[in-house]
């Protein structure tokens, strides 16, 4: 089993689910009514942290996942706690300014990196194993 | 196994892709050709349905798989049937007016933090097991 | 274990991630920037192959897994494959014009049907079994 990287899969959901609250609650306080997901670059910038993350999702988990299977259940869990830092930096810095989105993105990217080089290299040794 | 839930899954995600087909049949009705994604109230609120449902994939899945391992097949499915009922009165709704996609979305996301808690719970009580 | 699945799983999210480049390159060559994702016929060619692609991310992956689990590693790490390749050309074509988004977005439809119903056949047939 693979309880660590099972609780850090709910906390990185959790995570993302409240990108999606901050994007309801930037409609209100911008006035962007639904339907529309443009208008206002306060708005704008609100629900690109919500895309990208969402975006980053079908990165993040199948590697996370992935590593946790070939390699280590606590290594996994440990660079998917990294990915959320680095996505609750990018947040903080992205509400901000666009400028300001930088740092945290490199965290969570670097962290997905290792996380597929691991996956990958890990599956190829297995193969090649017979 | 989980056949319930992988039954299930399989159910989402036909949902999922009817929601996209809906997408390209509004943008013919609509006349909204790609790749622009506005421009008609009528069929933003379409592609909205899709948008909103592919966010809440990456919630969903992952919490009732999760849900499905660590406590029960056939509950985490019976939640997922839930979830897809849900759905489809939300798109029902939202298709008429932006106004009328509340209860749909209250019994999809009521669904889904049924299963996030339940995980979240059952996960939390096996590592204190140890 | 899954080995051939998963390492097209890595190859997928690779070809994915490659797709998310290209839309922050071309967001450099045709002055769009952040947080606008409209503006450019050209630039919202290359964000709608990153868009369609997570849009299917959730209906391939777990249709790739559960067909792997209920049927065969190899034919659904080989259908992830054809899917992979359809997603190429599909990204080849739609750079180039809308119209030529077809051969592509077919080929990678036609894999993602099999895999569907090979795995929701198979999950029916299970469950009959008892």
């Amino acid at each position: 089993m693979y309880h660590y990287t099972a609780l850090v899969t709910c906390l990185a959901i959790l995570f993302y689910f409240i990108t999606s609250v901050q994007v309801a609650r930037a409609r209100a306080t911008y006035g962007v009514k639904l339907p529309a997901i443009t208008g206002n670059p306060d708005f704008e910038r609100i629900f690109r942290v919500q895309m990208n993350t969402l975006e980053w999702m079908p990165i993040f988990l199948p590697a996370m996942w992935l590593f946790a299977i070939y390699l280590s259940d606590r290594i996994a869990a440990a660079l998917g706690v990294v990915w959320i830092i680095g996505r609750i930096i990018y947040l903080i810095g992205y509400r901000k300014a666009v400028e300001r989105r930088g740092p945290g993105f490199g965290i969570q990217a670097l962290a997905t990196i290792i996380l597929w080089f691991g996956s990958a290299g890990a599956i190829v040794w297995r193969l090649m194993q017979g």
